[in-house]
């Protein structure tokens, strides 16, 4: 099987911009991973409306199949890429900080709702999801979806390694001094559950916040295939289903797990 | 409370020696790291008798009262500190990979048997233990042991996080090319479980085997007090309880949590 050139898209950086902007650089970056070979691309945690956006998250919210799904889906169609995008979902009376995939010919391959909120802020405006593993198929891969602090937990990346999960694909907003979380957290997930973990995160200060930069694809032997600035950045990396197949027969901890004695996890 | 001081002893390194050899440079890296104000001394996996044991192994296992156990409480009482070995135990028809943890009285606090074994010589000589969370409260910590692959488990380490570890000792026989587990999955284990985590580890050629050296103390403040070499080497660094509580109090891992989340990993 041909392995899966995969981009992170660590942008809009800066103050926060209009959705019309991110939308323009969103279509300039897919244009961009396109051309360089990529059937999927990844953007930060709250993409299409940014990060800082206060007390505004109800009115920016809007639902899974909202105007925002099918801008990023005519997007995905016009340079025939997949798009993973984080966004402010709303269902019904509530609000949920969400990442969707969407297909390269436009259709909804899964949403997921994070479960792990981080700080004072995401706690105040959004709910919980109760879905810790969503999926998709996509190009050969099973692909899974979290956000951000949802990865830091070892249990949530366990989970989907045990679900199947070939592609890890996390956006995030990831921020100053938490760089450990690029730089160690991330490769030891890919390596301890065996699978490719894609960490696209935003970068530079925006409203009180700083973000870190440093998106990364991390791969099951260990190593770390791309790895962003500290600015806007637009890095690929090959997902490899050969590789992940022989680095899993090497390393062997999905097999050798003693889930008799993890009853107190759960 | 005032911080422990605690030892890695990475020794001895080479060709296995015999026990009277272990137990003679044992005392001489004890009183060193008396010396230093260690007031515990943590050992590799299976130092007592050398890891590259072969066949030997029904030969070399002792009970936990054993002659080895006997010849450590004593260098323990010697130079007044705990001391924390590896060594195989023998338990009526069964061998275990063990680590047992001596206090400076000499009385044996806690013994513990490796659950997750590692290769073709561990699985065909030894039984793996069917208790993941051993501990003993010394010095004002609460202590907690598991050995090498164990903490390469996330699921092991949380369970010591949740049952209130603070201290985690992890002897270990880390080969190369695996130098990815001192490097960056126990920093990894320290950060997102806020505990201590040390680990000492064997080095250099052994029958077969090459261990990796690079002993380490891991915070959870996500820093690396010690790091030993390549070859034989003791590191000291402080245990405190103070910048566990602060680091604790900042980074809520465990408190955040959703345990009704983690079902399928146990």
């Amino acid at each position: 099987m041909l392995p899966v050139r995969t981009a992170l898209y660590q942008g809009p950086s800066g103050v926060p911009r209009s959705i019309p902007e991110n939308l323009a650089a969103l279509d300039s970056a897919a244009r961009t991973a396109a051309a360089g070979g990529a059937r999927l691309l990844l953007t930060p945690e709250l993409w299409l409306t940014g990060y800082a956006l206060g007390d505004r998250v109800p009115d920016a919210a809007e639902p899974a199949d909202g105007p925002g799904a099918r801008a990023v889906a005519a997007i995905a169609a016009e340079h025939g890429l997949a798009i993973a995008y984080g966004y402010p979902e709303r269902a019904g009376d509530v609000i949920h900080n969400s990442v969707q995939l969407i297909a390269p010919d436009g259709t909804r391959l899964a949403n997921y709702r994070k479960t792990h909120l981080f700080g004072d802020f995401e706690t105040k405006h959004f709910t919980p999801g109760d879905t810790l593993v969503v999926q998709a198929d996509y190009a050969g891969l099973r692909l899974g979806l979290l956000i951000c602090y949802d990865v830091e937990f070892p249990e949530a990346v366990r989970a989907h390694a045990l679900a199947g999960t070939e592609l890890l694909l996390a956006p995030t907003a990831l921020m100053r001094p938490y760089e450990i979380v690029p730089n160690t957290i991330i490769p030891a997930r890919a390596w301890e559950n065996q699978l490719y973990l894609a960490y696209a995160n935003r970068s530079g200060p925006e409203g009180g916040f700083h973000f870190a930069g440093l998106s990364c694809l991390a791969a099951p032997d260990g190593t770390v295939r791309a790895r962003a600035g500290l600015g806007e950045d637009l890095v690929l990396a090959d997902v490899d289903p050969g590789l992940l197949a022989a680095s899993r027969a090497e390393n062997t901890y999905l097999g050798d797990r003693r889930p008799e004695l993890y009853g107190p996890l759960a």
